[in-house]
This record gives structure tokens, C-alpha cells and sequence, in this order.
């Protein structure tokens, strides 16, 4: 589904490749129109303090500034979240913060946002005691995997919507900060409508998505956007990037350069120049930006990765939507309960990361052809396999290269690759070291020992004309350039 | 199931930690029997010809040799292993090669040795052609997971019996014929009796084991050997020793080794002394044959890696019991039909290996401490973990010990190790490629980084009083001593 109509905003319609679709651009000058938008929606209730629930809690209050609409944090007996939810404003003595399931009783639109683990166990108790016809809100769509999974539905009577947006919870929240001087800085979001009975769903989802600041709203259904977040951060979002700084510091290692060094060519010259040239002029400008030489190793590069790297997004998507990854995270989470996960953070490169930063100031570091090869040739099999099983363009572009170039990679910039792997969602840290790994094996033993080869002419012209670009680029329209920084 | 009775053998008790399991000694000595114990089959059909069709064949037609028992093989049309079969003695001439089909139709006992996927697909054909009462014969159990992940089961009325040798189809010819000098000699087997409704069903399984010249024979059941057998190929015998001597090579070309120096230290220590090592003394003398320097490193070494290795060998275990690792096979059994498996025998260890075999004779390989701690640390993780879920010692032991150092290392040590996971079985290939990274991320992320942390000296206490080794002696008496060569 990626067209829609709605009541009060005007959406538009954007030309992508082979067809159009609809979306909505936003924009803090669209903020009067919320409450008629929500249609009867006057208490949102966010359940969660993660960091999307952190995030979203905060800009919705925000945007909802000076109306009848209340936003309040719902949080588990004993949560080790209150003090900061607190900090933030969201306090029991106004009214704004409450037992989880208390909130959940009291609300028109209770957005879902605690951990995969506890809404896989929890959600019968929520159900049970939404008001009548009280919306469903989720942010990805985990928990109708998991209802497929275990036989179950949502409750009837009920709106079920998600907004998705594409980006980390801190990512969210800063841009949608940046917002407040440059009209429609955020982070694009996602709208699905998975019940609609009382017909106004579609407004509800569109509201909740311009009160978090995205840029531009695009249509998906739930199916398809639980299929492509779940396989993109298993793939060029988090896992690949994981599997492949991890090969390529140890092969510039071998080839002889010095830690440092091997550091920057892999994990900076990615977090760092690529994605940069990318969030502001595309992907074939990364190729553009090297010079002739640099471009052949980079042609070589791309060909000898994206066979290897397509062929483990394919088994990536096909284990998603069969469920079987999703079965193999609950027996993950199971095991949890008496072993904690390891941390991946004490991998050698990461013990250089402070020299690196330090010395951004005076050497930046500089695109590196090999690995912007082998980078652009991941990110480049997960569109194409994404358009192959026939998501809607923005969804494509958006989850592949828009969060990565715009909210993962520039934290990773920040902190680093392994430190943000340990730190995410339980959900993604699993899959990251399920998937990394295999990411890895295939560069090392697939890929690098074969780039001497000559570059693929078939696979270089179809990265160079890929409809990707097209897409992106009207994408890119919709959003305005904001510098984008992690605290 | 650890204990069974028969009619015709003379069956032993043999004493393993916390109790007894009956087994049958084997040997040529029992050949005379084996007509007697099969119970009325007079023609055996082995359909499929891969490394264990072609080793079951050839040995259970030499044990029978001079009886009325025949042995049969029988092939898919059009298959590209005739040829080879004649040139083994089984031609149409002689009616001991034919149609698949034709065989299964006409034979007592049919030995299902064909491709796991080719099983999956045709098993329903193959049970409506078996003659009343004809015993269905498998080597390892899934077709049993598969049968229960789509719902279905045996046909009723049929004897439905496992013998599973512990060891590559190569090994269970090359050490039978290593039998006509040593009475004895062979690689062991379990057996299973799944349905028993003529009440000869364990003589009929015996007999087949002692006739492919199992040292001995201990029992199981078919879910017990298909979990032990499948998470083991993925773990300690395959898996887990690919991604270890990959990291370690890394490891040491990193810490200053040559090429030659740092295959020998990884891939060669394990395949050669430290496989004939446990074979021929156990695994403590591994530990010891170090200098006291060296075994404080492979405390050390030992430490930091079980924990990380039981990790990943319980998630296996969990991925196969729930049946999500057999799914996993069968979607990437589809995704084959359109894209055929990379192979990953180009990594750069291998361009070495000629260079390092030749060194053999006047250079061979030490035990290095660092690989020895990590390599039996992730062994010892995964007896460990056998026996927390309650495996019977005999198969504990050859699954992850003997099946290791008598079978699989040695035909890596003629080879390669990347050679032998390009050439196995495509479940075994498939799970190698899925788990092998695993493992190595697991050592280069977790555990090397943290390899100059004091040793635990639980861990070491655990290791050195483990009650496999008591186990392993007592299934090392059973077996004669013979030189295992490759050709």
C-alpha cells in the first residue's frame, strides 16, 4: 500500500521509480491541524522509555504543545526508568507519568513501545484493558510477527496503526530539536494501517507521524515494514557494517598498515566520508569522488562483494519472513534469562577509537576505495533485493540508505561500531551478532581474496543506473539539509 | 534409550560416568551371525551413492559375502554416480544396480542414503513402493525432523531403524578394510530403533551396524542422534574448527607469524598433533605434553573461550531441537535451485597448504598452546552441553571426540579444512557456513582480546575432571589401535 488519502492533510504525490507514490511532507507549520487529526485521540499514551519511547514521548508532548491532547509515559512497577522520564517532565504529580497498565486503561492512542522480549510476553495484559475502541500505535512491526507466530490477532474493534520511524529513538529526538530552526529537520517515518474500524486510522497514523517531525510520511503495510527493518538492521544498517569493518581493519592490518591507520581506511572512512557524500549528494558520488585509479580498485571491490553480500540479505529476508528468525530471538531471549549476552566491544580495533577521533581535527580521514566498494555493493544488494520482493520505494531507500547515512552511521561516527551494537535493542543486538559474523566470512573468504579480478561491466553499470538513485533523490527533496550531530 | 537386548549377539555392559549402557563389541568374528540377526532379510537396497551410500554398500555386501543376503544400490534416473557404482562391483549385469524405486520395491531392508533434500522431497514415493513389513534403514535422523516439521510421519506397519556411523562415509570404508588386518578396526556407530513392530527390529539394526564394522555399537534414540549429529557437524566436528583456525590464523599473521608459521600453528597443530594426541591418549594429555609456560597460556587460552563457545554451541542446540536450524536448510535448499553456494576454499590460509604438507617429513607441526586451549575449550563446551541435555555418554563421546579425531581431522589434515566444508553434505555445508563465523567472531571479538586474563581455575578443575574422559577410555578399550590415513 503505498497510497493513501486523508481527510485534513495534503498529501502529494511523488514519482518514483516505475509508478508514484503518496506521501505527506511535513512540518511544525502542519502542528495546528493534529487534534483534528487524531480524531477523538485527546490522551496518548507511550508505553516504554527506550529510547524511541523516550523520543517520541518528548516530541509528540512537544508538538502537542497548547492543545487538549495530553501525552503521558506508561512504565512498568519498579521500572528503572522513572527518574529520567522525570527528568524530562513526564512526573507523576502532573499527571504525565503512571503504571504502565494504568495508562494503557486510560488512553485513546497507546503507542507501544517497551522491548520486543516484554510485549512478545505482555501484550494479552495491555489488550485487556484498552478503553473501547482505543488505538493500537506500534513503531515496527515485531509484535504481529510474533501474533503470526504463537496463532493470535489484535483485538477486534480496535484502530491498529504503526508510525516507523526510520532511525534510532536519539536520532528522533535530535532532529526533530533541529526542527525547531530549520521548518521539517527529523527523520522520515513509515504510516501502516493494519485495522481501521472506525475510518479515521489513516489521520491518526499521519498525525502521530508529523507530531514526531518527520520530513515525509510514505505508506507501507505492517508485513512489509516488520520485513525490511528486521532485515536491514540484520544487513547494511548494523550487522553488515559489524562484519565488515571487522574484515577489512584485519585485511589493512595484514596488508601492513599500522592500527590506526587500518581504523581509518575501514570503520572511519565509512562513518565518516561515505556517509556524508551520500546524505548529501547520493551514491554514485562516492565512486565520483575518487580518482580513476581509486575507481577501478573501487570497481573491483564492488564486484567480488555484491554476489556474497546479496546472497546472505536473500537468506536474511527469506528467514524473516518465514519466521524462523523471529523464533530463533525468542529462544535467544530464553537463554538470556541464565547466561547475560557477552559484550563484542573488546574486539582490538575499537581500543584506537580515541586516537582516531583525535586526530579528525588535523588528517581526516578520506573515502578508501576498497571499502567503499565493498560498502556501497552491500547497500546496493540489499535495494535490489528489497525491490525485488516488491517494497515501495521510499520504504526501500529509507531503510537502506537514508537511516544508515543519516542516523546509525553517524552515531557510530560518534561512539563506535561495536559500542553501538552492544547498546541497541535486544532485537537488533541478536541479529547483529547473527548476522555480522556471516557478513564477515563472506568478505574474507568470498570477496577480498578475489578482488584482483576484473571488475564485473554488468554489475558496475547496473549500480551506476540503478533506479535507487532516482528515488533517493526525490526523497532527498522532502527533507531539508541539517548537519547532523550526536552529543 | 542406552540399553537394548538381542537374540543372537552377545551384548556388554560397559561402565560410563553415572551408570552403565549396553553395547555390542564388533568384528569380523560376528560376520557368520549376520544373516541370522537380519530376521528374514534377504535383499538389502542401499539407494544413493555419496560418501556414506557408497561406504555402506561396498562393506555390507564384503560382510555377506558367501550368504544369501544381496546388497543392491539403487540410483535416481539419470544419476551421475552409475558409473561409479559399476566400477565398484554393482552393475545391472550382476542385478545389484538399479532404478531407485525398483530396488526399494524389492528389497527387505531399505537404507535411505540419498541427499537430505532429495529425502525431504521424494520420501513419499520411496514408502509407497516398500514391499509389507519392509524395515526402513536411515543413517542419521532427519528425515525424523522432517517428517515432524511438516506434520507427518513413517508409514505404519514398517520396522523403522537408525544406524548412524560416527565418522565421514570415507573413514567408514578406508577403517573397514583396515579391518581385514585388525580384527575390529572401523569407525562406531549408534543405532536407534524407532518402530519395532515385528519385535526384530534391534537384532536387524545390530547386524547392520556390526556388518559396516563398527567397533562397537551403543544405543539411542532417532531425536537423541538427529540433535547430537546435527548440532555437532555445526559445532566441534566442522563448524566450530573452521572458524577457530580462521581467527587464529588471522591472530598470528597479526602477531608478526609468516604465512607458513601461522597456518601451522592454527590449522595444522589441530588436524595433526593434537587430533593423534586425543586419540590415542585422550584430551588431559594434550594439556600435558606442554611445557608448564605453555599450559599457563592454555589455561588461559582454555578460560576465555568456553564460555563464549557454549554459548553458541547452546544456540545451536536450541535452533535444532525447536526445528528453526532445519527449516533455515530447507529455504536455502530453494534459494539453490536459482543461485548455486559460493565456495570459500579461497581464503588465503589455503594457498599454503601444499607449502605446509611438504614440511611434514622434515618440519611437523607442534602443539601450540594457544590453539590447543581454544580448540578443546569449545570440544569440552560442547560434551558439556550434550550432557546437560541428558545424551547418552557413548554417543556424547563419538560426537564430539572420536567422530573428530579419528574421521573428520584426519581427512582434513590430507586436505584442507575449507576443502572438506566445500565437498560435505549440503546440510553440513549449509550449517558450517551459518555457524562457522559464529565461532570465529566469537574468538576474535571475545576471546582473544582477553587472553592475558589470569586462567580460571574452576574451568581448568572442570576440564581436568571432566567425566568424559572416563567415558572416552571406556570407548577407547573397545577399539583397536590402527594408524588412520587418508588417501
Amino acid at each position: 500500500m503505498s497510497t493513501f488519502t486523508s481527510e485534513i492533510f495534503q498529501t502529494e504525490t511523488m514519482t518514483v521509480p516505475g509508478g508514484t507514490e503518496t506521501i505527506l511532507r511535513g512540518g511544525r507549520d502542519l502542528f495546528p491541524l493534529l487534534p483534528d487529526a487524531l480524531h477523538g485521540v485527546r490522551r496518548i499514551g507511550v508505553l516504554g522509555w527506550g529510547p524511541q519511547g523516550r523520543a517520541q514521548a518528548q516530541n509528540l508532548r512537544d508538538s502537542l504543545a497548547g492543545t487538549e491532547v495530553t501525552v503521558s509515559v506508561g512504565l512498568r512497577p519498579g521500572s528503572a526508568s522513572a527518574d529520567d522520564a522525570r527528568t524530562h517532565g513526564f512526573t507523576e504529580d502532573n499527571g504525565t507519568l503512571g503504571d504502565w497498565l494504568a495508562v494503557a486503561a486510560e488512553s485513546d492512542l497507546v503507542i507501544l513501545l517497551i522491548a520486543d522480549a516484554a510485549l512478545a510476553a505482555e501484550h494479552e495484559k495491555i489488550f485487556a484493558v484498552l478503553k473501547p475502541g482505543a488505538t493500537i500505535g506500534l513503531s515496527h512491526g515485531f509484535l504481529l510477527g510474533h501474533l503470526k507466530a504463537i496463532g493470535s490477532g489484535f483485538p477486534a474493534g480496535h484502530p491498529v496503526i504503526a508510525v516507523c520511524p526510520k532511525g534510532m529513538g536519539d536520532s528522533v529526538r535530535r532532529l526533530y530539536q533541529q526542527g525547531a530552526t530549520v521548518n521539517g529537520a527529523g527523520i522520515n517515518a513509515s504510516i501502516a494501517v493494519h485495522a481501521d474500524p472506525d475510518g479515521h486510522a489513516t489521520d491518526r497514523a499521519l498525525a502521530w507521524s508529523v507530531g514526531l517531525g518527520s520530513p515525509y510520511t510514505f505508506a507501507t503495510t505492517l508485513q512489509d515494514e516488520y520485513r525490511s527493518d528486521i532485515v536491514g538492521e540484520r544487513a547494511i544498517l548494523l550487522g553488515a557494517v559489524h562484519g565488515l569493518v571487522e574484515a577489512l581493519y584485519r585485511q589493512f592490518r595484514l596488508d601492513g598498515a599500522d592500527p590506526v591507520t587500518a581504523y581509518e581506511r575501514s570503520t572511519e572512512s565509512i562513518t565518516g566520508p561515505i556517509a556524508r557524500t551520500i546524505s548529501r549528494s547520493g551514491l554514485p558520488a562516492v565512486r565520483a569522488a575518487l580518482s580513476e585509479a581509486e575507481q577501478e580498485l573501487f570497481d573491483r571491490a564492488y564486484s567480488v562483494s555484491y554476489g556474497p553480500a546479496r546472497e546472505i540479505v536473500a537468506e536474511i529476508y527469506d528467514e524473516v519472513a518465514e519466521g524462523t528468525e523471529l523464533r530463533s530471538v525468542i529462544l535467544a531471549e530464553q537463554r538470556l534469562t541464565s547466561r547475560p549476552m557477552s559484550r563484542i566491544g573488546g574486539s582490538t580495533m575499537w581500543s584506537h577509537s580515541a586516537e582516531v577521533h583525535t586526530r579528525r581535527g588535523t588528517t581526516p580521514a578520506a573515502i578508501d576505495p576498497l571499502t567503499a566498494g565493498l560498502f556501497l555493493a552491500t547497500m546496493m544488494a540489499q535495494v535490489d533485493e528489497f525491490a525485488d520482493r516488491g517494497h515501495a520505494w521510499s520504504e526501500i531507500v529509507n531503510e537502506s540508505i537514508i537511516e544508515a547515512v543519516d542516523s546509525l552511521l553517524p552515531y557510530m561516527h560518534a561512539r563506535d561500531v561495536a559500542y553501538m551494537v552492544d547498546n541497541c535493542s535486544r532485537t537488533a543486538r541478536l541479529g547483529t551478532r547473527r548476522w555480522g559474523p556471516r557478513f564477515q566470512a563472506a568478505y574474507e573468504q568470498i570477496a577480498l581474496p578475489a578482488v584482483d579480478t576484473p571488475a564485473d561491466p554488468t554489475l558496475i553499470k547496473g549500480f551506476l543506473d540503478n533506479p535507487a538513485h532516482e528515488a533517493l533523490a526525490a526523497a532527498a527533496e522532502l527533507r531539508p539539509s541539517v548537519d547532523i550531530s550526536v552529543a
